[in-house]
């Protein structure tokens, strides 16, 4: 997705380790705007899935989603961290290990968020190492509903959760993959490139 | 808000400690077509206030922040509640206590992300002892930018936030406003009261 590049080239800054900092247009500062076309991008490429649901993880996650999910016309579920004082008692879990953070935490959707027959889309922010993807996979597993694929806005596509998805059958759609941050600068795939290397 | 009464008494659950669940169409299954109502709405009452960004706390806020921030064209900013390793270092900081949790959390907003002539709307999906709101004031104060006041999805009102507010001369809109859920029943204020009591 061409503007997603522009603004990824633009504003987005490499850190140590790895880190593509999009705290300008996406995780911190939010490009509301930008964000819609996301949505309509996701469902269109989408469109012909008979989604129900839109599935993410809190809380980088929920924008894109939430504008996926409009976009679609379905409602959207918000995978909670911990569990919530708030939350129904009956859930689905999975455990999701963060490399970034280097912590293991459970996550966690209501039982009555998800049925048999739902269709369900994941929607995140980032593919790295695939840890969130996964979890969210075993929560729709549990559910016995199905998964039609993966919209992730950013995919590092150097990074191994890529791969598994691919070698598992699960349908990816990522509007920026990034080939490299090696030497601060960012590298798309080629077959996405805006600017060829 | 009409369509949002209506949802909190076809849907919300009354838990103990004055808690309202909404995981149903807010906090966790997000009805994304009522969010965008509700986005349409802050926009309509904040119309004339040029505002330049919307701020709220992640994570229940972010929907109808995003919605809201979609619908007058401006950046949404989420503060968040531990230092991210990806957020910028230098950062206006405040504290928030959770009643519900009862635990007391930093709050954080890039530096880079308010100026001093940013016209800011706070949005938040819960208001009741006011603990997020005054967080979110104090950044602003500390970035020098204005507030325009606050909007609330749903507000406690028989709880003291809102009297805060109002007496520090802060512009509320609240699209529901709850007087009491004693007995394990939704009544609203008056004023805005869907079902007269």
């Amino acid at each position: 997705m061409r503007a997603l590049q522009e603004m990824i080239l633009q504003e987005g800054r490499v850190l140590p380790n790895n880190i593509l900092q999009v705290d300008q247009f996406l995780n911190h500062q939010v490009d509301t705007l930008l964000m819609e076309q996301v949505g309509i991008e996701f469902a269109k490429r989408f469109a012909e899935e008979n989604v129900t649901k839109v599935l993410t993880l809190e809380a980088s996650g929920i924008v894109p989603a939430n504008m996926t999910a409009l976009k679609l016309g379905v409602p959207l579920i918000i995978a909670k961290k911990s569990k919530s004082l708030t939350l129904a008692h009956a859930l689905f879990t999975a455990d999701v290990h963060s490399y970034t953070k280097r912590e293991t935490s459970n996550i966690a959707v209501a039982e009555n968020a998800i049925h048999i027959e739902d269709r369900i889309l994941i929607i995140d922010d980032f593919l790295a190492n695939g840890e969130a993807t996964k979890g969210l996979l075993t929560i729709i597993e549990k559910a016995g509903a199905t998964t039609v694929g993966v919209g992730i806005v950013i995919e590092k596509s150097f990074q191994p959760g890529r791969q598994w998805l691919d070698e598992n059958g699960i349908r990816v759609e990522s509007l920026a993959r990034i080939s490299s941050l090696q030497g601060g600068t960012v590298a798309f795939v080629k077959e996405s490139a805006l600017i060829e290397e």
